[in-house]
């Protein structure tokens, strides 16, 4: 216990982290809107023309003067012209005079004179040529008037925006079929340690695949970010400095993965702290799994340590990869991650001071989810593969209890 | 409110649409592992080989025979003869007899004969040749069995598994470079309306560019779908019959959104039925926005109805699109989208009867969220973009009281 009190928890390890980012000035690229998905925006963006561009209907009905129906009702119905039809698609080249009306679709556009829209379940048609309205209208009613979404000029997106579905609708909406967004950061991932080959190649006696190379690359795939592999490199001070250095005049985050022996760790944080200044901020952290984490600023650039075991890296690497992420894409709004509320299955102990990371699989139980711990030691990838997410039990706790309800943060 | 007691709820409504829809045999394609994020199995994988491929220490220390350290202390040390070291990334060459030990590393071997792993710190050495043990070692302490993770013949990934960055690792620690897929469900989109034109026109009075086509064509990327743009159809039943038949012969799923006019509507609800048996299944669900919604199978292609009116389009879209993805993907869980628990600023009104979608936007308050509804008819697609997510009033509920606790799903 005394060794995890001693260390800063993930909380104020990452703001130390990110305190210590200097400002960033994102690459920017232009792009088609229709292939932006999850992207940022780079810039401010206003509107270049009003939404909607005309006054539109919102129901199928009869463009009106609404002081012509004042006081109409089914016992004394109102008595209108019928003047024309606005065709759908086209400018409504009718004037409406009082005592007048004209057919009119949902969206299409109000004639001049017009000020509201009468229902058709409203009315009634005698002939071709007069109608009867049985409802009064008041002025404006059943129209959306031109700008009533955007006004020219209008900011309509910020610089920072993530854009969803909606934001890549309302940019089509505008003309606005392409658009400059944040480059994706580029994310340099080195795995080290002499016993690791790549994944395609059949392991001799003492070798295993890099597997967190690969993980790491979805998971930055998923915050937004460009994996760029830089291989596996041997425990050996000079060729991680010489990759690590590469990767550095490269990317806008470097991830190394440690070897798993203290003194690979430990060649890691020499190797980081000759990178550059100020060099190695975090060295340790009291959390489980992950305590032998590096976070570092070399020459402005954010690394990243991440311990040699798979579980580990990808557990640390989402609680920190993807803030650093978001912040070098300027997003404006922390991303929010899928999770449940849950009930726990059973006691879990946990140290003071330390804050733990526990692989639940989630079970449809009688009153919603229960969450059941899937133990497994920290090294096993399955044991990740077998969850649907984790609980954290924060430093001050001693533990969870069976039955406890637990927030249960998805993968 | 008696007219929507005569529709049906969108639950019913969805699982009435998914019990009509014939079993899917999915197609099937193969990709490298290295870009199969966010994609869906479609094999039971079992592993080539056992995980860890050989016994591992978890630990920095000696291998030894658990039965010489029995009863060792500080006081009372267990002396053993230090007889080399198990180098990473190569085989153990050496064969631990009783009353000796050998170096070894986190990750490494076990040589034979060890049964057991004593930690670093629990030693001290002395001399080249020999190392007093300071506290005994359980049989199987310190080490990560042959196997323990994953045993050879199991199967650790079933069909229809979502591919996440733990998959990912987990595929890549077994040597499972390639992999094979669900291919991506093709969904047709096709929209409707005289006065719409494509976003790159620039409108004359009375036309509107076509949001729908690209807003849902970034939704069914977002569910796993292949988006295919079938063009912007006028009103008119031939040529909407047309396009439909085209997107028929090479789609999973087409959807149409139709004209916002009850005629338009109307026409769209002939054309599907014209496109083949059982033909249109719900027409008009109790929701808003997205009343007149139309659910079909034709000829086993789920066909899908949409508002013209961009939020409706949305946010219906969401509810039926995202399902029949999962579906047609075969996707194991449902995805879990993600959620905030928020309090409520204001009160809301909703008919008895219908399911009310409400756009809100999160803001942070004192005690958490606090979920402020984004006022907007339902036409406005900016309504959308300045919303995080929404609330559902259900069916049952006659509104939602300011202060209620109320749960927001994001976007």
């Amino acid at each position: 216990m005394p060794e995890f009190l001693r260390l800063i928890t993930p909380e104020e390890a990452l703001q130390r982290w990110l305190k210590a980012l200097p400002p960033i000035e994102p690459r920017v690229e232009e792009i088609a809107t229709a292939s932006a998905l999850g992207r940022v925006l780079a810039q401010d963006l206003s509107a270049p023309e009003p939404l909607p561009p005309f006054p539109r209907s919102t129901v199928d009905g009869y463009a009106v003067h609404a002081a012509d129906t004042f006081g109409a009702s089914a016992s004394l119905p109102a008595y209108l012209r019928l003047v024309g039809e606005v065709p759908m698609g086209a400018a409504a080249s009718i004037h409406i005079q009082p005592g007048q009306a004209a057919i009119v679709h949902t969206g299409g556009m109000i004639p001049q004179g017009a000020d509201a829209v009468v229902m058709i379940e409203d009315t009634q048609q005698m002939g071709t040529a007069e109608i009867e309205v049985l409802k009064p209208v008041a002025v404006g009613q059943n129209i959306l008037a031109q700008g009533e979404d955007v006004q020219p000029g209008q900011v309509v997106l910020k610089a920072g925006s993530l854009l969803r579905p909606q934001e890549i609708g309302g940019l089509m909406a505008l003309g606005l079929t392409t658009i400059a967004v944040v480059s994706k950061p580029r994310v340099g991932l080195i795995s080290t340690g002499d016993e690791v080959i790549p994944p395609a190649e059949k392991p001799r006696p003492g070798q295993v695949r890099d597997v967190n190379s690969h993980a790491l690359a979805a998971l930055v795939q998923r915050g937004g970010g460009e994996p760029l592999l830089y291989g596996i490199i041997p425990d050996d001070p000079q060729s991680l400095y010489e990759a690590a250095r590469r990767a550095q005049g490269e990317c806008d985050l470097v991830v190394i993965t440690a070897g798993s022996s203290v003194s690979a760790r430990d060649m890691t944080a020499q190797v980081v702290e000759r990178l550059g200044k100020p060099g190695v901020l975090v060295h340790g952290i009291a959390i489980r799994p992950g305590k032998p984490t590096i976070l570092a600023i070399a020459d402005e650039l954010p690394v990243l340590g991440l311990p040699g075991n798979p579980v580990s890296a990808l557990v640390v690497g989402r609680l920190f990869i993807l803030p650093i992420l978001q912040r070098l894409l300027g997003l404006r709004r922390p991303i929010l991650h899928p999770g449940v509320s849950a009930t726990l299955s059973t006691n879990l102990a946990s140290e003071t001071g330390r804050e733990d990371y526990v692989p639940v699989r989630l079970v449809q139980g009688d009153h919603g989810w229960q969450a059941e711990p899937v133990f497994g030691r920290s090294n096993l990838i399955f044991t990740l593969v077998r969850a649907d997410g984790w609980i954290r039990i924060p430093p001050e706790a001693t533990g969870l209890g069976d039955g406890e309800q637990v927030w249960v943060t998805l993968f």
